[in-house]
């Protein structure tokens, strides 16, 4: 029955905030967003007490959850239990990979799609990993935390604001951690970019960028199990950034977004939709469901995101246009600009020539700059691979937090902050790139907040 | 009398414009803009009749104008008959430059602010030449057109939507050029990018991007009669864009803006502004008039535009945080991108490696696609110089299309959509990013009119 009233209650609340988008236009009123009632403590800086052995299951063995039990099975102080999915194939590969490394072979659920919750009544669980179809990551995470386990999820981490706020308050009524497992966090440049950031080499900073431009069209081939089966239908059902974390999660974290400022309001604008449809039309017959959909998602997505302190923020999405692979992940402050793909710097004081040339060497950068975390495991992440070793050095910071107690890098207030820019880029989109406030899903606490102890 | 209605017309049209902006972000409409009555025919591919010898006269002499007054006096079958700077300095240096080379000594004016006035009142005058301060262009512009003459103005074109309308419906009345010199589309590299357009290398269009980052705090020195003794102020004036066009100008030819296509809505976020007020405190006294301004204009601003054939369009500003020059000058298609600053291209059918690759490498792409009007003049435009050519270049090709009776490569229409930017930015900064609907200046003329003809 609650479930029921709070569905309603949240119909409502962003029937409203869809409402008062309108006076956000006309006067740049701040009060858009409604916020719900909290249904328990906030789960900023959360410590869940001390674990000597990390008991982990997974949800979604298909390629990326193979990976994440690879790279778990290498971590110390881990035990993976139990595994879920219901590709029986996918379930096997990974059982033999454990077995065949001399593992014990962990409890396999499978048969139906809600086999997972089967193995969420076990008891002998800390925390699980969920690698599923993005419609499936916010009802895993809920009914994980709610079997009073740890849910960590891939990106993005849920669907929609409904979505993100059930996952805000499912975690603050347990207490439990619901980290979105953001990698690009990790990687060396990121890591490096945040340390500058903190030690104020780039100055106050202005504006930042992000993107995920990485040509995706070759997924339509995938028509079942792989990921290509169910992202590509997102292409046909929303017209808006489909996929913002990757990028924008770094610059976030720059910014101390949730840890001192927050997300205000967004605007976002789409290109045409033509690419997924002449791709359709070159690559299968016309009878074959790829040619049955109809693309709606803009092929560049251009999203602006403005921050209570100011500063200004372009994500751009485009996974299907012929275009290089880039992030930006750009920062740019009072004293000049890092920006990536390729890797750059300009500084007014402290670069080493004129800030108006870039310098493409990073050598040195690396070496007085590379953040404590990345000297201390860089060299292991990158034996044990794994997108340059940021998926590997995620994992191994998630383990450390929770055997040592310490906070998570990335709470579910970020997760939520990061993710929600899909939807609400979409309501943009579709009202002529109006102005759309962005919920806080701290309820304040940003204010409060400490910024990352990874950086300390 | 008429002027007055005429104004006051404008007054409620804008007035009217802005309140739709709550409608337009809550319905998506698009009957934002209201459309003045038209007083004359339009000026789309007007064309002058043909002048065997053009006649120029100049209002402006600072370091733009001096450097229009050599670039002018290089071009045959010109004559400059009189010339107009309140600052006799100046004046003086173009008068003697010119009897130097052994041309005639031009006609002085100076005195007062309307001294160019009673130039305009010659009749021996077919060109004005217009390189003042900004919040001159419109005035300076309207009543060269109304003395009989056609205008040459420097970039922006004119700073409000009402301005704009007053020099179209003053070009449609008087039947007189009115063009906003945007040099830019001329450099070797814009050309051959359109002209790699036209010919369809890039697919269909779907987004660009522009900019103008140059970091010019430096002017900000300049406290009389040079650019920084008056740009400075509008720091303090405006919170926008202050300066779209020498990106815009280009991505809009490649986008066949005003003829086939037109700019719909825009929305602008602009960052904190603090790079002027900190760099007025470390450079200047504390009872410094560049430290009595309160400066508003973000340091960083990001403008997207959307046009009605549905593509995007980014515009940055940033002529204040420590960055290397750009103007991006991205064009996106079906079938790839070019990008600039520097200059690369991904390709996915007619490239040279994988789409996702960048081919940095422009010899041979010089080699298949310059345009046919480089490789016609520009040996000549290098060599007399002026931002590698591009100055001379677009000077040589006015006095060509008046001389031989062909339409000008620019209209009345194109600088006053480029420069509306500017004021319309500021109001959506204002607004919290509001959608603004951009006033369709040529009245519909824009979906029958022909490409360029530069590019036939």
């Amino acid at each position: 029955m609650k479930q029921f009233n709070r569905r309603d209650f949240l119909k409502a609340a962003s029937a409203t905030a869809a409402a008062s988008v309108i006076s956000g236009c006309a006067t740049g009123t701040q009060s858009g967003v409604i916020t719900p009632p909290a249904q328990g403590r906030s789960v900023i800086g959360l410590v869940a007490p001390k674990m000597d052995i990390v008991r982990v299951g997974f949800i979604g063995l298909g390629q990326r959850g193979f990976g994440h039990v690879k790279r778990m099975s290498h971590i110390a102080g881990t035990e993976i239990k139990a595994i879920c999915d219901t590709h029986d194939e996918v379930l096997q590969r990974s059982a033999n990979y454990l077995t065949d490394k001399g593992l014990a072979k962990p409890a396999l659920y499978t048969g139906a799609d809600n086999a997972y919750q089967a193995m969420l009544n076990r008891d002998d669980i800390d925390i699980v990993i969920i690698s599923t179809p993005w419609s499936w990551h916010a009802p895993m995470a809920i009914d994980t935390m709610n079997s009073g386990k740890h849910a960590f999820v891939e990106v993005p981490l849920a669907l929609t604001v409904e979505e993100m706020w059930q996952l805000v308050d499912t975690a603050e009524r347990t207490q439990k951690n619901c980290m979105m497992m953001e990698n690009v966090n990790y990687g060396r440049d990121e890591l490096m970019v945040l340390n500058m950031v903190r030690q104020g080499v780039f100055g106050e900073l202005l504006h930042g960028e992000a993107a995920y431009i990485h040509e995706l069209r070759w997924q339509m081939k995938e028509v079942e199990h792989k990921t290509g089966s169910w992202r590509t239908a997102w292409h046909a059902k929303r017209n808006g950034n489909l996929y913002p974390t990757h990028g924008l999660g770094p610059v976030s974290q720059y910014m101390n977004i949730n840890r001192g400022d927050r997300f205000d309001f967004l605007t976002s604008m789409s290109s045409p939709a033509l690419g997924r449809s002449a791709y359709a039309k070159k690559e299968f017959p016309a009878d074959h469901q790829r040619n049955q959909l109809n693309y709606i998602a803009g092929d560049m997505n251009t999203t602006l995101i403005k921050t209570v302190k100011g500063r200004s923020i372009m994500v751009q999405h485009d996974t299907t246009t012929p275009r290089p692979y880039s992030r930006h992940n750009l920062i740019q402050g009072t004293n000049g600009v890092f920006a990536g793909f390729p890797n750059r710097i300009a500084l007014e004081d402290g670069g080493s020539k004129s800030f108006h040339e870039w310098d493409y060497e990073m050598a040195d950068w690396y070496k007085k700059y590379d953040h404590p975390l990345w000297t201390k495991m860089g060299e292991e992440a990158e034996r044990n691979g794994g997108h340059g070793g940021m998926d590997f050095l995620m994992f191994w910071r998630m383990i450390y937090c929770l055997r040592n107690g310490e906070a998570l890098d990335q709470d579910v207030y970020d997760g939520a902050a990061w993710s929600v820019i899909s939807p609400l880029s979409a309501q943009s989109v579709s009202n002529r790139s109006a102005s759309i406030d962005i919920p806080d899903f701290t309820r304040g606490a940003w204010q409060s907040a400490k910024p990352l102890g990874i950086v300390g």
